[in-house]
């Protein structure tokens, strides 16, 4: 489908120029900055950037550059790690930060619909009288027309799901400019096919998403945290597969290595061991979480965890999410003038300790194992889902070779047991390859019959899903 | 695309006779029984129905249909109440039901794959001894294939979630006899197109489903049950939205009015009062339990529901949500010699209580409400969804256009609302008309698309969801 894009002409951005002035941008700087995400990936610019203010403009935008056949980029927040946004063809892209509005809050009901430029954090701040909270949080303070697109996860999915399990609805602008809302507020429903389920994960490929409804949770009665170093990984991700499987509702379990957890503290000036140290959070009553927090500690315990350090204040365990949250960017501070090379796979908990394990001994023996190099493993691993961070100087060819290497055998072996080559982050440019071995492809092939029947000239987000 | 299709010829029949044998069949009686679901729909027979033994067998069977233009209608337990297997075109039926081989259960990463025939019940019975269950449980004993095609439901939705929540994975037989896995069994991925969320609830119209792979749950520590009467239906309701809102994990929560109360009642000899009751069930470690039985039995004093009966012993449990499932048969068996015209919609919790209301209210003043009419109301009120069951004389044409009006006002109320035209039930051909109403025509048109790109001859259960 690729070769019937077309580069937006002359004719195309004066149009678009004229309905929109100062917000579409054509100056390099602001086109190199969409054409890049917070990963290695180099940029790939997209000719023009246009910042619309509604759903109605969006459309608009579409129809023009369909007309044309132009390519349309969406664009939350930029902060994806596999390239997501890179114009390959060039094109429009759509920076839909100015749709910032909070539509809806149904309190009684527990959702609420935002416009995509919302951003995570910005929701939580606005719901805060309300007792209710949004619980996905990837690392970023991503858009949540952003996070829908690309089927966004957290720290806290082990309890309350990803994107997947907390989009109740979207609206969505097609690639011919019509518009449509993929499902009612209803909590549950057997109308139809699930269009809903179709463009949460499709990465801008079928529209552009421009207002979310999304499920809202009650802020737990009682809250507490906890760290627990452990003197190995095996140990660590043994206490969470137990933890899992006694059907205690934690609702966030992350780990981190030793390597990790040396940046981190650096980072946000925590004391803590250079240790592997798993990150708990419990939420229920006061009751249940003190009953929660017995069982996860005698199941620490029992696999050599003995130091629990609990945070109950509410500003101790913001540190410390906030630190879990500044991985990466702790792990840049630790080789300064690097970019992150990023994956994650998720495969079945009981090969979780495995595919850890064996991930973290091909890091040691490689080149971010030597003085100076810098790689952490951090998991969300009450889900099997984990992420590696390889520090590399893009300009040294060793490096990304030995990132890539790793990346394949860590993907390799996720799909070996069952996994998926990514949990959380997506397909981009950087998983592509990995889509056939993972579904086969028939699987792919069907991918690419709803890509043509939803997006026959190929001009959503084209080069990526669907397309490629 | 209707009108591509063919009806069997002799030479398709004998080459399907010729490997299949026995296990194909064009007798009338067969037909007529695969042809009609356990609604008032009346039966539309498929020319021959065919019960394959494997995916392979099933492949086999879908790319002979596919070469002379046959429809394929998937079959599990025929339990559906909307008229889902009927065959509009004719064409050949695939039964599953030989398909009930359990093909693994993975007791550490809790889940099972099985073949689409196994039914629920089945696979519970298989698992007793591993701590783990599946919860979903939509009335009949469905097969899982069906209802993972249907998105089924059932009385433990509030809690575990629908088929859509809980399936995993799906082996799907595509319309051209292409075999394909739509995800794999890691708990979360964002490796493209979200496959298995389009064929669950397809309703056999874009591939047979010929295996499943199903998250399964730790049977809880403590389990307790009770029923509550109310004075009327809006105080049980009231009752069930103070519960959700006040985030208390309910296992099951469930309203039957006065009527059905009165036939469940006489159906499993039990002794309670002809009033609108809640039937309970809680979920947890003794002391949650406890809290959360608590918490509830006081929401429901505030409401007038005082007599909380426990049901603590596990046999009274299982009378009382066996009594519970039984309610179609019980209110089939209060006006002997009738059909269940049977509806469902979901609605946003808020509006709840009022839509039930104005439903009983357009009931009582109708034909159902007389001397000798049949009509309950029974909810999973937790989720927003409820029932209505109408008996008719089919060959009475006031009854069946008493109960299309009902059915036509409770479809339009919820959708005012903001809800769907079915939580549950599906569109199967009794709601296809309200699917445009539901979605809009561009949505629609969006569904249509997917079902040309999959299936682009039309053969998948035609005349239904994605073609009509």
């Amino acid at each position: 489908m690729s070769d019937t894009t077309s580069r937006p002409d002359e004719r195309l951005l004066a149009a678009l120029r004229e309905r929109l002035g100062e917000r579409l941008s054509t100056a390099a700087a602001v086109r190199e900055q969409h054409g890049r995400d917070e990963s290695w990936h180099p940029s790939q610019p997209p000719d023009a950037v246009a910042f619309p203010d509604s759903t109605e403009e969006v459309a608009w935008i579409v129809r023009q550059c369909a007309e044309a056949r132009v390519p349309v980029i969406p664009f939350g927040t930029g902060t994806a790690i596999e390239g997501h946004v890179a114009a390959v063809q060039g094109g429009v892209c759509l920076d839909l930060s100015r749709m910032d509005r909070i539509l809806q809050v149904n309190a009684e009901d527990m959702d609420a619909t935002v416009e995509a430029g919302v951003t995570r954090k910005r929701l939580n701040a606005h719901l805060r009288d309300t007792g209710l909270f949004f619980p996905i949080d990837p690392g970023a303070d991503a858009s949540l027309g952003g996070m829908a697109a690309t089927r966004a996860s957290g720290t806290n999915a082990v309890r309350y799901g990803t994107m997947r399990e907390n989009v109740l609805s979207l609206r969505v602008v097609l690639p011919d400019g019509r518009v449509i809302r993929t499902a009612r507020r209803a909590r549950k429903s057997a109308a139809g096919y699930d269009l809903t389920h179709l463009f949460v994960g499709s990465e801008g490929t079928l529209g552009v998403i421009t207002e979310v409804t999304l499920r809202l949770h009650g802020i737990p009665e009682a809250i507490s945290a906890a760290v627990c170093p452990f003197d190995d990984l095996e140990s660590a991700v043994r206490t969470v597969v137990q933890t899992i499987q006694a059907g205690v509702p934690v609702a966030r379990v992350e780990l981190l290595d030793a390597v990790t957890v040396r940046a981190v503290a650096a980072y946000a000036k925590l004391d803590m061991a250079a240790a592997p140290t798993l990150f708990l959070e419990f939420h229920g009553s006061p009751a249940g979480v003190e009953e929660q927090a017995a069982t996860v500690q005698a199941l620490a315990a029992e696999n050599g965890g003995r130091d629990f350090a609990w945070a109950t204040r509410a500003e101790e365990r913001s540190r410390l999410w906030e630190a879990r949250h500044n991985t990466l960017y702790a792990l840049l501070a630790a080789r300064p003038g690097t970019r992150a090379f990023t994956t994650d796979v998720c495969v079945p908990i009981s090969r979780l300790a495995e595919c850890v394990a064996a991930t973290r001994r091909d890091l040691d023996k490689s080149v971010f194992g030597r003085d100076g190099g810098v790689a952490g493993v951090v998991g969300h691993v009450g889900d099997g889902n984990f992420h590696v961070a390889m520090l590399i100087d893009p300009d040294n060819p060793d490096e990304v070779a030995a990132a890539e290497r790793i990346n394949e055998r860590m993907v390799r072996r996720a799909l070996d047991m069952d996994g998926t080559c990514t949990g959380e982050h997506g397909i981009g440019l950087g998983k592509l390859r990995h889509l056939t071995e993972e579904h086969g492809a028939d699987a792919v092939a069907v991918m690419r019959a709803i890509k043509r029947g939803l997006d026959p000239q190929g001009l959503m987000n084209p080069g990526k899903l669907g397309s490629a």
